[in-house]
C-alpha cells in the first residue's frame, strides 16, 4: 500500500500515523520529495482499512497494490479451479454448455427442452423457477414446484441443473439443484453470498450491472471465505450508454479474470444482448476467447415465453450452433498446442 | 403501446396476433405505410407482455406508451405524498435533515453525533447496524447491537432513526425502527421489497448505481403493490465513467422524479462523492433544487470510522452547514411564492 | 414516425400540427385511445425534424420508426460494400490485419516493421504521422516527415498504409496514402468528415468513445453523403465504468454493424484494452464473431516506444498470432458453409 | 510517480531502469518488501512517458503523483482567474449569464432574443452559427452571415458574444467574437485547441460527452500551452446509462474544478437534459454549487427553432428564471460571508 501525504504534512499526525502503522506490524519506507511525501507500506496490510488512512488531514491519497482478496486470487492459488458437476466438470478445458428456458413453465416444457438440448451437446440444464422480474406484475416464477420440474428433467436426460436462488430463506429448496445461481442484481447480496458460502454446492455468480471485476472477484471472494471454493464467474453483459443492445458484452473479461483469479468463467450471450440473433456471434467470440463455458436461453415456443422471450433460441436454431461451437472450441484446442 | 411490424409482416400471423390482443381487450389502430405497418394498441395495455410481443417474427419494435408504474406514477396520485416519522413529516415541502455516523459504532458515539447533530438542526438520525461492505474482511456492523444503540440515542433526543435492512430473515429486528432503508445494492432485491412491503414502516429505497429511473420507480412499486405506500426515494449517485469522484451526484433526479412520481426524494451528497469536501457544495444544489431532504454522514473522528471516513464531516462542521442548508431551503421558498 | 400526443390536445394546436405534416406530403394515421392519441406518420419523413415536433406543447414524445441513414443503411443497399486498397480488398469475406506501429518513429523503425508484418501475413502497414495526444506536452508525432517514412515502407513491402488525418488543413498531405483514418477524438468532427467525404481515398472511421452505433452511422453518413462511398467502421473499445482496460471492446458491434450496414467493419484490439496480453484474446473472438479485420499495433522495441507502449506488440510475437488469426478465419469459413 | 515492480524483478533490467531514471535527474526512493518493490520517483517528473514506463516487463503498474497540467492548475496559480469580456467580467465571484438561441436564424430573431434577455438580466449573447449536427441531413447553421447576424445584436444590445468554431479553416471570422466556444465534440480535437490558444480571444471548452476532468483540464492546458490563458470551462452533462435526459449533469464538476484549477466554470443546463422544464432547477442547483456562470438556450418561437427546441426557453419564461438566479447568487453570497 501506498501513502502519499499533502505538501507539508502536520509533523505530529504523521509520527502518530507512523507509530500506528507500525504497531499493526507494517514497515514503512518513506520517500521524501519536494512536492510530496510518499509512504510505501511492505507488510501485510490486508488488515488496513484504506479508507480510514485517506480520511486523515496529512493524507492526499492511498493506493493499494495488492488485490483485497486472497482465496480468490490466482497469485495465491496458480492452478486453475475445475469443479465436478454430474458426470461432468466446469473448467479444466471443458466447453461447458448451459442451456434451456428462461423461465421453467411446465414439466413438459422442461423436460422437452432438456431431451432436445441434451441431443444437441449441452452438458448442463438452465431454467429459472424462482424469478428476478423488474416488475411485480410480472410472471414471478413457479418458484418450488418449477424445481421439481427442473429435477424431472434432469431424471429424464442426466443433465445436472442450475437455476438461480434470490433469498436466503428459499434456500432449503436448493438442496437438491447441481449448480446455485447467483443473479447479476443480487451480486452485491452479501447475505445471499454469505448464506451460499456457508453450504457445498457450487456457486455461480453473475456480474452485477455496474460491477467492476474487483468488486466481482469480491463477491466470490464472500462466498469462498465462508467456506465453499466451487465458485464459477458468468459475464452476462454490463450496462453502458449503448442502448441498442440490452447490455454491452465485456468479452475482455475473460482473458482477465483468467489471469485475476483461478476461478472458471462462463458467458451468457443472451443475456448479454437480449436478442436472439446475437446469440451466435457473441457465443463464437466467446468461445475463441476460452471462456469455460456458456449459458444460452432456448425455448421451444419463443414467442410465448412468459419472459425473456426476444433472446430465445428455438431447438432447432440451437442445435447447429451447439455443433459449431464444440467444433470451434476444439479447433482453439488446436491452434494453441 | 406501438407495434411496429416488419416489411410485409406474414398475413397469417398477423391475423393471429390481431386476435390475441383483441382477446385481451385491447382496441387496435392500424397504419399502413410503405415501409411499415404500425399498430396502435389502445385501451388497459399494462398485462400485455411487451417482450412476448417483441418476439414474434413479424414484429420489427414494440414501444411503450404508458409507464409501467401506477402505484408510484403521479399521474395517477397528483398529490405529493407525504409521510410522518415520529414528530417529524417527510414530504410536503419540509427540508428532512438525516444526520449520523455510516457505521453504529459504540452506544457512547451514536448518543454523542444524535445529540450534537439534533442541535444543529438535524430531524432524523441515521446509522447503520447491518453494513454491506465490499469486502468480507471489513467490519460487518454491530447488527442487533447496533439497532439497540440507535434506539438508546433516539430515547435520548427525540429523533427518528433510520437504518439499513439487507436481508428478509433480519426483519423482525426492525419492528421498532422509523424509516427502513433499502440499500443501493439491494434496490432490486424483489424478495426484500416484497417483504418491507408487506409491513407498515416507511422504506427509503436508495437508488441502485447503474439503476434507470423507470427502474428506480418499478422497485417503489414493488413495495407498493404489496401494500405499503410509504416509500421515500433517495438519490445516493450513479456510476459513471468518471472516477474522481465515487459516484456522479445526478442532481436532475430531483425534477424528474417531482414529475413521474409523487413520493418525496431525498440526497445524499455523502456518498454520492466520497469526498467529505464535496458535502457542502452537493446539499446546496439539492436544496435549490428542491429535495425533500438530505442524508449527511457526520462523525465524531472521520480519522477512526469503521468505515466510509473519507466522506464524513465532523460535527462542528455540520453544524453551520445544516444552518446554512435550512436558511437557503426558506430561501427558495420565498423566491418562488 | 409516431407522434404521441399529450392527454386532451388543444385542437387549434392539433389541426394546426395535421396541416403541417399534410404540407410536408407525409400521411397521417390518427390512434385515439382513451389516455394518448397517436399519429403514424407514413411517407418521407426523413426530412421532419423530429426535435422540432417534440417541441410542441401538445406533443409527448415522438419515435422514429426509420433510422436516420440511408446511404450506410443495409435496407437500401444489401450488398456488402468492398472496399479495394493497393492489392487488397476490405470487406467481402477477407480478413485484412493492418499492423504497424502507433507511432511512426524513424524510416528505419516504419520500414523494419513492414518488413516484419509483412512476413508474418499483415496486408496493410498503419502508423500514426499525426498523434492526437491527450497531453500538449507528450509527443505529438513527426507529421509530414513521418507520411514519408510511411510510404518508403510501402514501397519496400507492397504493403497499403492507413494512417491518420487529424485537420481538414493536412488533408493535401494525405494525397498518396491508402486509407484515411478519422480517429476516435474527431468522429464528429463534422467539418473533417466532410472534407474526406470530398475527396476519394477510403476514410476508416474509429467509433468515438461514447458513440452509440447511430451516432457512428451518421458520421459514415456524412462522409457518403458528401461523395465518398469507401467508408470502413473501425470499433476500439467505449468508454464504461470498468477501468482496468483502458477501454470495453464491444464485440456485439461487428454482428450489430453486419445487420444495420453495408460496410466493412475492422477491430482495434490494441487500442480497446491498452494491454498488449488481451490482444490476443480479443483479436481471436473479433475473427470468430467474423469481423473484416483487424488493426493490431506492433512495435519492434516496445519499451522505448514514443507513445502507447503498453499495447504493443514484439514482431516476434505478432508473427504467431497473425497466423493463428489467419487460420481461424479459414475455419470459420468451412464452419459456417 | 510510483512505480511498483512485479515480483522478482530481473536485476538487468531494473539496473537498466534506476540509470535511466537518474539520467532524467529523477530521484529514486526504493521500498524492498516481499511481495513488491516499489520505487518512489521525486523531483520533475513530468516529463517521463508514464506509458513507456509501464510498458517495461519488470513493472507491474505506474501511479501517478502529480497532475498531468501545469497551466491550469490552482496549485501554481492559486488565484482565480477572472476573465474581462466587454464590459462584464467571467469568474471572481460574478454570475455570468449567456442566453440565445441554439441557433441563429435571422437577423430579426437574434436582435429580438438578444434584447430580451438583456432586459431579464443576461450579460452575454449565446447563439451558434456554425452548428455541429449530428446529421449531414440536418440545418448546419448559418455561417458567416450568422456570425454577422450575432455582431448586429451585439451592437444594438451591448452584450458580448459567445459563438462555436468547428474549424481551424473558419477562424479568421472570429476575429471580432468576444468568446470563441469549442464543442463538446471538438475538445479532444487538438489542432483546434492549439489553434485558438495560438489567438488572444477568451475560449470556452465545453466538456466532452465522456471527458474526465483531467482529459478537459489537458484540453484547456493545450490553449494555454499555446500562450492563450483565457479559458473558462462549461459542464454540459455527460453520458450516462440513464436516457430519460439527453445528458447527465455533473454538478460535482463545479467544486472539484474549483479546487483542481483556477478557470471559471459555466454550467449549461440546456443541454446537459435536452428538456426546458428541467432548465430552471438544474440552473438553480448550478447557483447554489457556486458556478461562475450558465449557458442557457432561449428562443421566441421554440416550436419553430431549427435545432434543438425541446430544450429552450421563451424569453417569458427565462425573465422570470434570470432573476430568480441573480437573487439566489446575492443571497448564496451573504450565506458565506
Amino acid at each position: 500500500m501506498i501513502v502519499i501525504l499533502k505538501q507539508n504534512p502536520n509533523r505530529d499526525q504523521l509520527d502518530s500515523l507512523v507509530s500506528w502503522l507500525q504497531e499493526k506490524g507494517v514497515i514503512i519506507h518513506t520517500s521524501i520529495g519536494e512536492a510530496h511525501t510518499i509512504l510505501g507500506l511492505v507488510g501485510d496490510t490486508s488488515k488496513l482499512d484504506i479508507d480510514l488512512i485517506a480520511a486523515l488531514d496529512i493524507v492526499q491519497d492511498v493506493k493499494r497494490v495488492q488485490e483485497p482478496y486472497k482465496n480468490a486470487n490466482r497469485k495465491f492459488h496458480p492452478e486453475d479451479t475445475v469443479i465436478p458437476v454430474g458426470n461432468t466438470q466446469i473448467g479444466g478445458g471443458n466447453l461447458t454448455i448451459m442451456a434451456g428456458p428462461c423461465s421453467v413453465e411446465s414439466e413438459e416444457q422442461v423436460v422437452a427442452i432438456a431431451q432436445a438440448v441434451k441431443a444437441s451437446g449441452a452438458t448442463m440444464l438452465r431454467g429459472g423457477a424462482f424469478k428476478p422480474r423488474t416488475s411485480p406484475y410480472a410472471f414471478q416464477g413457479l418458484g418450488a414446484k418449477g424445481l421439481e420440474y427442473l429435477k424431472t428433467a434432469r431424471a429424464e436426460t442426466g443433465l445436472p441443473i442450475v437455476t438461480e436462488l434470490m433469498d436466503v430463506t428459499q434456500l432449503p429448496l436448493f438442496k437438491d439443484v447441481d449448480v446455485i445461481q447467483i443473479g447479476a442484481r443480487n451480486m452485491q447480496n452479501f447475505d445471499l453470498l454469505k448464506a451460499v458460502g456457508h453450504q457445498e454446492k457450487p456457486v455461480m455468480i453473475k456480474r452485477g450491472m455496474s460491477a467492476t471485476y474487483e468488486e466481482w472477484l469480491m463477491s466470490a471472494e464472500y462466498v469462498m471465505a465462508s467456506g465453499n471454493n466451487n465458485v464459477i464467474l458468468c459475464e452476462r453483459g454490463i450496462r453502458t450508454f449503448e442502448s441498442y443492445t440490452r447490455n454491452t458484452l465485456d468479452v475482455a473479461a475473460i482473458p482477465v479474470l483468467r489471469t485475476l483469479t483461478h476461478l472458471p468463467v462462463i458467458i451468457d450471450p443472451s443475456h448479454a444482448t437480449g436478442k436472439y440473433w446475437l446469440v451466435e456471434p457473441l457465443a463464437r467470440a466467446a468461445v475463441a476467447a476460452e471462456a469455460d463455458g456458456l449459458q444460452i436461453e432456448v425455448h421451444n415456443d419463443p414467442a410465448h415465453a412468459l419472459c425473456d422471450g426476444p433472446q430465445s433460441l428455438k431447438p432447432e436454431v440451437f442445435a447447429p450452433l451447439a455443433r459449431k461451437l464444440l467444433e470451434l472450441h476444439a479447433f482453439m484446442k488446436g491452434l494453441d498446442s
